[in-house]
């Protein structure tokens, strides 16, 4: 049985991760703001180290290892962002980091997690050619798995985001993120339920492509959902919830919207124009929630959208 | 004879527009200071209201303009983003703004100009057609010019991005900057000249593309030189030096680089992976350089670049 972090957690993980992460800003775009109908800003996690959000979380379950199981390095299967991040922190420590990649994975991709001396080691496809692989590298290394979402301090790390947009401002209403295995989603709830403050009111909303909305059945209906066909623009969140983010999403009755593959495409185009920020699909999928249903909040509320993730090519 | 502005004038402008600008963020990315040789961090224009810098000189002349002069409205003849800065200024104060635009001028400049509900004047190709398009407006309207680069309040409106940038580290050694017109190079020289303080010994450093090389030439030669031909893609910065804007950076005794175009767009696309920033070719004219020349500044040395904007279009 896992342990189920709490925002107790989520607060030392704040203090753990400290000066080790950016401090990423909260920027604002007054044409977005109008579009939305609502007051929007936006945290900006595609300006953290590697990326994306996902390496609060990889630093701190790295943190979170005894010295000498550290020392042995650590392995993953992502090949997104969990994986450049996972790579990252473990550059920063000069310890290996092994990434059990699918032999399909873009040379993009690919390049990300080298850029960070990741050791990539291929697999196949399927899940059960990845697992086999992992638990390989496992007994060759003495490494430690920390996987992308399913696990204590990773969530509680990924909570870190929020308590930073919570002591930043105090003009947030509502804060709106994508949902994929639910590890930003889990930790977001965990940070803005701190029994001693008024965070409580906060109002945590995920968003998920429609194409991989899962997480919205899984929620309605109290049961996790076997993963959707993996053909979302938004990779990143094809997953399902795992079983701890879930059950902390469930009890804490996450609403979920749904958006269109085309709304995705265009609130990551209309952000890059009005932000002049680099967005991957994943981290626009809020956005282009925001857009289509941001007029529903009341005038009065003010919304963060986290931003996640940059690491896409683009062209010029 | 136009005055020349001083620091003082940087100062006041720095007062006069205080919340009225974003503060925008310093950024870094231990993969460019590694790639460049030196301690790099980035000041992020592109981030800035109307998507870059010109926002500032341009809010500064028209806060300068008296009430009942300025109720008449501002003009200018840029379709770029001295353009797209006037009318989005014009547009806080709630006075019109008449840009005249080349009719040959990309749909994409125009959106950005209406976008801010500025009013478009179509004219010809030339300088000529162009001048005297501009006149008219004038005279029909009773608005004032506000020039790109050439002015006295524009250029202490540049300089005030500097005074952020000395107000928010002390870790500055240089700043470096695309030059064009020299509005902002001229405004950081002034910017960095506060009798009263050590900034003093903050060295600015310009940069140019090869094919828009005029600066350097007028600068090593003492005299202003002619525009080249406009085929630069770095299209903010294919504009001779002012009158002004010369004379200042002459008495500084600037030193210019210069960069190829495939060096611009290689940094380009390296600034939008490493920093997950949109930014047009004028705005990775300096980090070319850096990139270039950054290993013989001594290895102690921290340097700003400043990225001056992000309004380009991008593809998916």
């Amino acid at each position: 049985m896992q342990r189920t972090p709490s925002f107790r957690n989520v607060s030392a993980a704040h203090k753990r991760i400290a000066g080790r992460v950016h401090e990423t800003p909260l920027l604002s775009s007054a044409t977005l703001s109008k579009l939305a109908g609502v007051e929007v800003s936006f945290k900006c996690e595609n300006l953290q180290k590697s990326g994306s959000f996902k390496y609060r979380g990889a630093l701190n379950a790295v943190l979170a290892l005894p010295a000498a199981v550290r020392k042995l390095g650590v392995a993953t299967h992502s090949s997104g962002n969990h994986g450049a991040a996972l790579a990252a922190v473990a550059q920063r420590f000069n310890i290996p980091a092994t990434l059990v990649v699918p032999n399909t994975a873009s040379a993009f991709k690919q390049d990300n997690i080298r850029r960070y001396d990741g050791r990539i080691v291929h697999c196949g496809k399927t899940l059960k050619s990845r697992e086999q692989k992992l638990a390989e590298v496992l007994a060759d290394t003495g490494a430690t798995y920390i996987p992308p979402y399913d696990h204590f301090d990773v969530i509680a790390g990924q909570g870190t985001c929020a308590l930073e947009i919570l002591n930043a401002t105090a003009e947030v209403d509502e804060i709106w993120l994508p949902v994929g295995g639910g590890g930003l989603a889990a930790g977001t709830v965990l940070a803005t339920s701190d029994p001693a403050m008024t965070h409580q009111d906060v109002q945590v909303v995920g968003v998920e492509p429609a194409l991989a909305g899962e997480a919205q059945v899984a929620l309605q209906t109290h049961r996790r959902q076997p993963p959707m066909p993996p053909i979302s623009i938004a990779d990143g969140l094809r997953a399902p919830l795992g079983h701890l983010n879930f059950k902390i999403l469930d009890t804490y009755q996450l609403p979920v919207h749904l958006v269109s593959e085309q709304e995705i495409m265009d609130a990551q185009s209309l952000a890059m124009s009005c932000l002049k920020l680099v967005l991957e699909p994943s981290s626009a999928v809020p956005l282009a929630a925001l857009l289509k249903y941001g007029r529903w909040c009341s005038a009065s509320r003010s919304v963060v959208v986290i931003l996640t993730g940059g690491n896409v090519q683009m062209r010029l």
